[in-house]
């Protein structure tokens, strides 16, 4: 998890993914599609020819200030898509 | 074109696009994928459930302060992958 950041106003996970080349950050993004759905879960990407960049914001239920377990488990997913 | 935004420091068309769900946004990327690489141009999107936004800089071999032809004749064939 040492590669995500948590950041403030808002609460956020941000983890950015650097990429050889297009075809890698397209396989990428493809495999995070299908693990979004799956989960049906849907952050805010923003990606480039070489990288792709990830907000992730609490998904809690009681509360949208504090991240919780699910929310790591969801970034430690998304870390198991590289290859 | 009067969906495309130009904007300035730096020049860039900006457009925002949205959807009624995650699979028709899904589609458009897809698409948009397709005809980046096809033209061998990529450039910055973010996206998240319904919207896509996308970000277009000059790609000009004299000068990166201009938008030329090509940039409006890649933005309108962006448009051209709407349902």
């Amino acid at each position: 998890m040492d590669k995500w950041e948590e950041r403030k106003r808002p609460i956020r996970l941000e983890r950015r993914f650097e990429f050889e080349n297009y075809e890698k950050t397209r396989d990428f993004l493809d495999r995070l599609g299908e693990q979004c759905e799956a989960v049906n879960r849907f952050p805010d990407i923003s990606f480039g020819k070489t990288y792709v960049n990830i907000t992730l914001r609490p998904d809690n239920q009681q509360s949208e200030d504090q991240i919780s377990e699910d929310d790591y488990k969801f970034a430690e997913d998304i870390d198991g898509l590289l290859d």
